[in-house]
């Protein structure tokens, strides 16, 4: 459906409806800000009332225009809305933006009359920006359009920007502007309803002319789809992407603002990881690394290289260059003896190298010219603080020829504000990216560092396991039917076997009698499980290393009678007994669907620290191999399953298998919210790894989103 | 000794030495600089081959000049300078600038020099600023001192700031100014041979025209005394500083740059929390976090509310506090209906509270003052986002009025760029901080919030204990006569006896025999040391759980296989048994003396989880109760030691105890460099706390510094 957005973004004619003769109204806004934009076709205002707007002639309906209009931009009062959009479908117009707001965003009936907006589109195959957006622009010189009403006029560029707020949208083509930023496409999304954020990503991986997209989210329509789109499009080029409601006051304020819900800020995190996407804090650090990425070319590894001409600001340079998981790096011998010889005695030649303050711009040329040939050294960011003495133009003019006759990224920092400003334009001529402070340079190489790793690590693959989906399948169909959401033990246990999870195998039973029946391998664990009982251990329903049918029979008793402490019914539990694992290493593996992420796979230390140290990492399913690698190796506990002091790594690979397994279990049965494997034991010999205990909980009789 | 600062910072004449004809340079520079800005004194040129600078009468030397010279700013070439500070000496001058550079900083012969200043000052009892630095400003109104070359002229106000970059100053006081923010005093410290930055907390505590202390720091003189400084001056006015050479490359820049030794970051997070100072991350935190200080009172606690007229700019800072641990609090009923009553309909009257893009001035007013009304709310962020219709100056102004009449901090984003910057300017003009984007303003009033609690918090006492001082003392001298470095086990073991910290007793000896003498109470523990033992877990050098006489034997048969094994000689090596402590909670206790930031008392999760997760929290010695207090909370694991599951809580008292006496010991014995008190197994009953191994360093024959 993608090349269809042709309509909007390139129309050969457009009709402003709503277009007004009042100066200040939105209706006359947007109208002049197209006229004053020079945009290439005929505008026709849309206005009962009016003859002519801004010296064009005005027409009474969409009806009545003569031509054939390509986009209609709609600004006329909401209860207006529905019945224009069905003008424009009769009258064969291909795209709308609708910047009329008071639909979706305000309630019920909004909502009902934005479905049947959207209705009226798809049986006239037609598209819509909006409603309740701030409109569109591209700058291609044989387009220049621009429906928008805000005041700034962007530079032309290679950027695609795609804003979900359309307050912060003029904020943001400002900000743009001032870093002298060229934008390719502006999208104010608004509610959309027809058009999303995975639309204008597809439609803009094949543009030649956008070298860079950003987008400032609040919410997913379709995260799956996002995730899988996102990482088609980062093979071809980078997206920085600000995605608000990170925290529960966030996402809160989100809910009333969009609609939308969104989920914890650690599993954007992963999703955006996972995608190849650089995820920025701010609208500013989205802009600093825009810039950045727009520009220079791709380190191809985190050593950096700083070249100052004042001590301190190196400094907090390489502070922020490590923070960031940079690399400060040892320049080669042969660069320090060549730079010993190129500077004043007095100099420092290590890294961050000091130039000093009487730094003349041919320092600075000299001093690049060596850090780059380095073989040591993937990129270099040059600190310029102002002295009275040297001509900041100067020293630009000389980082800028060093850096076009490199293949390495070069960020410029200019410090202090007079006449430091014009060095700084200087560069950004040169296409050279610079920042006032030296921690946007360090962040924004970094987040290219990050985007340059995710390139070249591999694909992976999402591996298809033979698995008995139709007996899981059979068991969660019939629970849901019975309106269950809490799985029994035993059908837990008969889905882990269908799908090739390991688990401890236990003996189940309501008494004593059935759990010493026959032989048991003891030491063994007897544990005690039911609705009713949600923390084993305080319950203490759960009893370690029993040596003996005495002890067995004694444990047994002891959990009764905790349980009738604790008014819970022997009848409504039932008993486990299972082999006695010891000495292995406990993680959590677990799965969670949510409405706003779809399908996340956890990955954690185990025990107690799951909760109180959250070790733990995400991704959104289905999972590649190297995705379940990545997880595995990105918890802080990481260390201890590799073995610290001696001891044998635990098996990796059973890891990777098992998390793989889930995922697979979560993409064929979508009607499991969540799953636990807690604790997951781990050990070196792959045969031993396995599940003490499993839990799943289905959607039950709810809706699926 | 600081009342003599006031030579510095209050002459009544100034001479400048090295003073000259020729435009540009800096002999000329400073002295324009003191002209232009129209010092409250006479100013005389030195230079022996000029009649007069800049219209002045210029004197050959020091000696020459016929009245008496309270300050002497020196810019001669440094070959000249020793003779010009005797020169000084000898006329009565009190007090010298020297911003020529060359000495300490660029080696050992400079580094002499330096030193024989100093001796010259302190012979005459004058006070020196640098050299190597920028010089010093003073804007108070019948002062109007200005002995630096930067072309900014800062504002008066009530900001004082030490800058340990003098390149980075000049910066510094241009962002000052971007920002209206007034200045009372700039020093640029340089060397720091005489006047340091505890030199000038201690002056600028006193000082009744100074509301906020800045410092940009690269290294501490003498930290012990910066942070009893630093608690005395934080009490009566925040100090925010910006320490660099943070992470290792750039502490490595740092001793490259001013022979400072650079400890871990975290470990000045602790001297920095300790002492109630806020640390900003970057020159323009320290920027935004002063704005806040300087202008609006302190919040009483961290409920924020936000106020937007724009949802995305709301759901960001939203995330911003939350992200710096600040709570977006529920509005009270009474407060939400009577927002619902003022505002718009489609209004979100949450928090944040939307105003929508269509406010007025107006609605601002009636929003902020019914959000200050509420008695959950301690504190407002008020967000504007340039609407075409609505004017920032006017906003601007109503924000002012409601917040002047609240005794609750109010925080301005304006966001945009075009007009915008009015809106923010009218803020600054009625003293109300004012920032382009909503994370800054988060974070600043984060730092008002952590400032204020610091403040309420206790300031807690330094306890005493009555301890055996004279045997530790006996033995860690006999130890450092004889050159070790790390103490017996049975030395250890009296010295923490003598300062009552419990250890497990252990029985010795260098045989089996030894140990298996008299009763012993199973289950043990066997363990082996010695110099050439590091790492006894994996040498196999600890055995637990050993149930009988017959076991012990066996494992020492063992041990001294594993010892053959790794060729160590069983000569080399002491054995210990010790009784086998169950079910205890493992910590670690250490101590840890640097030479850049004193006796650094630590605290964490024990165990294999110190080195994997390093979950630490460190305080400066000596310790209060309440820093004790602070690092048992701090570290992530604190809920396994309160208990999780039902588990009783371990005796805190008691870990407060032991890290108090550590502190003790560090005082008392400064000789030890570190202490590791690994594992310490805590238990809820206080009277089985003990540790289970230590190991004490000593400094031996090296010297102290």
């Amino acid at each position: 459906m993608s090349q269809s957005l042709d309509a909007i973004f390139r129309p050969k004619s457009v009709a402003v409806i709503g277009a007004s003769t009042r100066k200040g109204t939105l209706g006359r806004e947007v109208f002049d800000k197209l006229l004053d934009t020079d945009f290439n076709g005929p505008i026709y205002p849309v206005n009962p009332n009016a003859q002519y707007i801004h010296s064009v002639k005005a027409y009474a309906t969409l009806r009545d225009i003569p031509s054939q209009v390509d986009l209609g931009v709609i600004v006329v009062p909401k209860q207006f809305v529905l019945n224009v959009v069905q003008e424009a479908a009769d009258s064969g117009v291909k795209g709308l933006v609708v910047i009329t707001a008071g639909f979706k965003e305000t309630g019920k009936e909004g909502a009902r009359i934005e479905a049947e907006m959207v209705r009226i589109l798809k049986a006239n195959r037609m598209r819509m920006v909006g409603p309740n957006c701030m409109g569109v622009i591209n700058t291609e010189a044989d387009v220049r359009l621009d429906t928008t009403f805000a005041p700034t006029v962007p530079l032309a560029g290679n950027i695609a920007l795609a804003s979900q707020s359309g307050a912060l949208g003029q904020t943001i083509l400002e900000h743009a502007h001032e870093l002298n930023l060229g934008i390719s496409m502006f999208v104010s999304v608004g509610n959309k309803a027809d058009i999303s954020g995975n639309d204008l990503l597809e439609y803009w991986r094949d543009e030649k002319s956008i070298d860079v997209i950003l987008m400032y989210l609040e919410s997913f329509g379709n995260p799956e789809r996002f995730v899988q789109l996102a990482k088609e499009v980062s093979r071809q080029k980078p997206i920085v992407v600000v995605k608000s409601g990170r925290t529960s006051s966030g996402a809160r304020a989100a809910s009333s603002h969009t609609g939308a819900l969104a989920g914890t800020d650690r599993a954007y995190d992963a999703l955006f990881r996972q995608s190849g996407i650089a995820r920025a804090d701010s609208i500013k650090d989205m802009f600093d690394f825009a810039m950045a990425f727009a520009s220079v070319p791709l380190p191809q590894g985190n050593r950096v290289a700083i070249i100052s001409n004042a001590g301190g600001p190196g400094i907090m340079a390489a502070d922020a260059c490590e923070n960031n998981g940079l690399l400060v790096v040892d320049l080669s011998d042969e660069t320090r003896s060549a730079l010993r010889e190129a500077l004043v005695p007095d100099a420092s030649v290590m890294n961050p190298v000091d130039l000093l303050a009487g730094a003349r711009p041919r320092e600075f040329q000299t001093a690049l010219d060596l850090v780059l040939r380095d073989q040591n050294v993937d990129a270099a960011i040059v600190i310029f603080v102002a002295p009275i003495i040297t001509n900041p133009i100067e020293v630009a003019l000389e980082i800028a020829k060093v850096t076009h006759s490199f293949e390495k990224p070069v960020l410029g920092c200019f410090m202090g504000v007079r006449g430091v400003a014009k060095g700084i334009e200087e560069l950004h001529k040169w296409r050279i990216p610079a920042y006032p402070f030296p921690e946007s340079a360090a962040r924004s190489l970094a987040a290219m560092v990050d985007y340059s790793d995710w390139l070249n690590s591999p694909k992976g693959e999402i591996k298809k396991f033979s698995v008995d989906k139709e007996t899981a399948r059979g068991i969660i169909e019939a629970a849901v039917a019975t309106g269950e959401s809490h799985l029994s033990s035993s059908r837990c246990q008969k889905i882990l076997a269908a799908y090739g999870i390991p688990l401890v195998t236990a003996r189940e039973g309501k008494c004593v009698d059935d759990l010493i029946e026959g032989s048991l391998n003891f030491p063994v664990v007897l544990k005690c499980s039911g609705q009713t009982v949600v923390h084993k251990s305080e319950l203490g329903a759960v009893r370690l290393n029993i040596q003996s049918v005495e002890e067995l029979k004694q444990a047994y008793e002891q959990i009764c009678a905790s349980l009738k402490r604790h008014k819970i019914s022997r009848e409504s539990v039932t008993f486990f007994v299972q082999p006695m694992l010891r000495h292995g290493r406990e993680v959590v593996i677990g799965l969670s669907r949510t409405d706003d992420l779809g399908a996340l796979v956890m990955f954690g230390s185990g025990g107690v620290y799951v909760e109180v140290l959250q070790d733990v990492a995400f991704r959104i399913a289905p999972l590649t191999n190297v995705d379940a690698e990545q997880m595995i190796s990105e918890i802080r506990g990481y260390p201890i399953l590799a073995g610290v002091r001696g001891e044998k790594s635990v098996a990796m690979d059973l890891i990777t298998d098992v998390l793989l397994r889930v995922s697979q279990l979560s993409v064929d049965l979508p009607q499991i919210r969540e799953l636990d494997l807690n604790p997951f034991l781990l050990f070196p010999d792959k045969e031993k790894c396995a599940a003490v205990d499993v839990r799943i909980r289905i959607a039950g009789k709810q809706p699926l989103h």
